[in-house]
């Protein structure tokens, strides 16, 4: 017999129908009433089993975790706490489970530190499958937005041979034999043996790569896995991670910003119509784990509330220039309450500021533009103050910075003098620095870190729960 | 002016409509017709300019490659060849290209081979650009196609510790010095100093972390880059591509050789309808490439009749053993043509065995299942008949294997007896081992190179043409 979801299920008239369901026993009372799971939705579903229909040996197999097919009767429920509930003629236990040796103690409320320990078992608990859940309705609401809109989906190359963006440091890739590579006439490691023929690395970005691209197919965008060398232990950072890169032609600063704008509340409305019922879950979850700070510390918004007012309100822009001053004016500034005082305009803004303009000043998303152009990317495009370029940060609350981006600086003797001036290498720029000399056309783009939206849309507070199996200093596991 | 893509465009009803379109000269005639692509399309729009309503100097600047911005009335054409036409008002360089310099020269056609070196300007041609296109479309439609069916996508991670597959060779990650590596009290090199605390590699694939969710959501699939680090310089494999490994619990073999054939007349029905314009002109394009070759080595079917073969047939399925018995009968095996005779059972097949399956004996997409267990990796369920196991792969004409899969072996005891025959090691597989102590369900899963669909889609023959910057032996340029 056909198996069908426990969603689909869970939408299906009761009419007495046969019906065969396969899953995992979350709970099981009264050796009566088994409570299923099959992954497809946060809901369980309910199975009863008549009493002495089945021997007392399987009675003692139907434990927390362990696998089942049942065959029975769809009919409304008796009990209270679900609509639907299958009376039970088969059951067939399909993978044992001994609730001893079980690692994944549900009882005990494991805490999320122990479940990294065990990631592989980690997704069959509620938090982690309603986040992976909302996590596949995020990447595909992602491909959608940019299908609608004619863009085209490029994978930019994940090893490289070119390190010219900095944007952090990088994995080194090779093949050489470690313990005795092999080196060149003057004793230094001779790449040229290496699989590529020369020293590689993780891609820490697809910008440049997808530049070529959108100078050719007009809007493009990338999604896939970035990394960074980096020996940061936050709640914010990983090694590996998504990211999701648009970059159109045509495009100026303006656009750019409307266009982020635009991504970020189809992504949070596709979260709230799509994922109903798991961010039901996260919400509650959340409140549990803001009840648990001191009052002062607690959002003002629940996670259902801070999604529906992003989706809804313009987020607020401004120059950095004016946010410069705001800050230099604000309280925590004047009472130097700030761990870094503003003092003048070109400081590089910090978490604080940030927080401080979206949490207090704004109480909204804001975007802010136009940065010192020495605390921004050598691609950026300059304006003709001499002293800015057209950058951009969107900045949401609880996350800080979540989309950076710019327009790209398309004038060829600008773009040159620019690399020139901050003695980046450029031969190795060759064919980057070619998009503006052949038909160059005025451009931007900007960059999602695709696990910090998942932390904004499902209230998780740490990066290393919202991914598979996250990657971090010293951690490679599974 | 809000600018209209020519896609757009060239649907539009002209009514003497003020419109903006912006793009690069494909050919400028008579100093009146420019032909113009924004890359939205593989069709041009024509722009008309009148005589003398342009400075000569502005008018010589309009060279093949160079970027306009064109403003105008939307017409009915009066020439032949399009439709509609743009009346130029206003017209604007907005880079300029210096057609002696310019290394992408159209009109010499220049070589697949030439191109690859300059692949940061190949998106240009109609060739690739249509290609993108159509890979966009395939990438689009595997996330749709799992998405109505209630996959889950799960970022499976790319650095991994683990490489228990044998899938293949592997890339090294580190950040180790490679000049001066941290040694231990042995010599040996001290991975415990690493970024991640471990030797680390690129994954080869992510079904075994798959599996992992599958045994917690039911049905999910990875889309991610993978890596072989195998010295191979062919026109059918990659350093780094890209593969799609779907795992669903509670599927046996025939449901997932099912699975297998819907999604790859999915995907190819998709390209049919959405990629018609695209595909002419490939199709074009690779019967004239056909026409260069000898009378008999010449396809039978056309790219698209290829398309519309698979789309609307089933595959044949067999088992090995019968795929022997009829390729041991076989003329080509009888007259001693084969390179690799077949002359008994065990035999791993050959690219020419299965080529002669599916182009000479069925004519049709080959599904060949229940594989000799020698010949296939650990995790394959074993058959009762102790030979075999159920593993399965699709084979294309002229692709040879497009998927590979099987079902999983679900058997605790039977998996780490095999592990340890094959002397695998099973202390680093304890969290796979772990998904058959807790909980175990029957399931399976594939893997599809999604380079090698899409030049079964596109009737590209080199795979270093589908992707946008390909990874090899000796190159990682860009």
């Amino acid at each position: 017999m056909k198996r069908i979801k426990i969603k689909e299920l869970l939408a299906t008239k009761p009419e007495s129908q046969t019906v065969t369901v396969k899953g995992w026993v979350r709970t099981f009372r009264n050796n009566q009433f088994i409570s299923l799971n099959d992954g497809s939705t946060i809901n369980n579903l309910q199975a009863v089993v008549e009493l002495n229909s089945i021997s007392e040996e399987t009675l003692k197999r139907i434990t927390t975790g362990a696998c089942l097919s049942v065959t029975g009767e769809l009919i409304p429920s008796l009990g209270k706490g679900q609509a639907i509930e299958i009376k039970v003629k088969e059951l067939e236990i399909l993978g044992d489970n001994d609730p001893e040796k079980y690692p994944l103690q549900l009882r005990n409320k494991p805490s999320l530190e122990y479940l990294r320990e065990i990631a592989h078992l980690r997704s069959r608990t509620n938090t982690f499958s309603a986040v992976m859940r909302v996590r596949h309705a995020m990447a595909f609401a992602v491909h959608k937005f940019f299908n609608d809109r004619g863009f085209f989906y490029i994978h930019t190359p994940i090893i490289t041979g070119s390190d010219a963006e900095g944007a952090g440091a990088m994995f080194r890739v090779t093949t050489l034999d470690a313990n005795n590579p092999p080196r060149d006439e003057h004793g230094k490691i001779d790449y040229k043996e290496d699989f590529f023929g020369r020293e590689t690395n993780l891609t820490v970005s697809g910008q440049l790569e997808g530049e070529t691209y959108a100078l050719a197919l007009g809007d493009i965008y990338t999604f896939g896995p970035t990394f960074r060398a980096e020996n940061s232990n936050t709640t914010r950072h990983l090694a590996e991670f998504w990211m999701i890169e648009p970059e159109m032609a045509f495009y100026d600063i303006q656009d750019n910003m409307q266009l982020a704008q635009e991504f970020l509340q189809y992504l949070v409305g596709y979260a709230l119509e799509h994922c109903a019922e798991d961010l039901e879950f996260l919400n509650k979850r959340a409140l549990e784990e803001e009840q648990a700070k001191p009052q002062d510390q607690r959002s003002e918004l629940s996670l259902i509330d801070r999604l529906k007012f992003v989706a809804d309100n313009d987020f607020q822009r401004l120059s950095y220039t004016e946010a410069i001053d705001i800050l230099k004016n604000s309280n925590p500034n004047k009472k130097k309450k700030f761990q870094y005082l503003v003092e003048e305009w070109g400081v590089d803004l910090q978490s604080e500021h940030e927080r401080y303009l979206v949490e207090k000043h704004f109480k909204k998303p804001v975007i802010l533009y136009n940065y010192p152009k020495d605390i921004k990317a050598f691609y950026m495009r300059q304006n003709e103050d001499d002293k800015t370029v057209a950058a951009m940060d969107v900045l949401f609350p609880g996350i800080g910075e979540i989309i950076g981006g710019s327009q790209r600086e398309e004038r060829y003797e600008r773009l040159v003098k620019r690399v020139n001036e901050l003695g980046l290498p450029e031969k190795e720029l060759w064919w980057y620095l070619d998009l503006r000399k052949f038909g160059s056309a005025p451009h931007s783009g900007f960059g999602l870190g695709f696990e910090r939206l998942i932390l904004f849309v499902t209230g998780m507070t740490n990066i290393r729960d919202v991914i598979a199996y996250p990657r971090f200093p010293g951690n490679a596991e599974f």
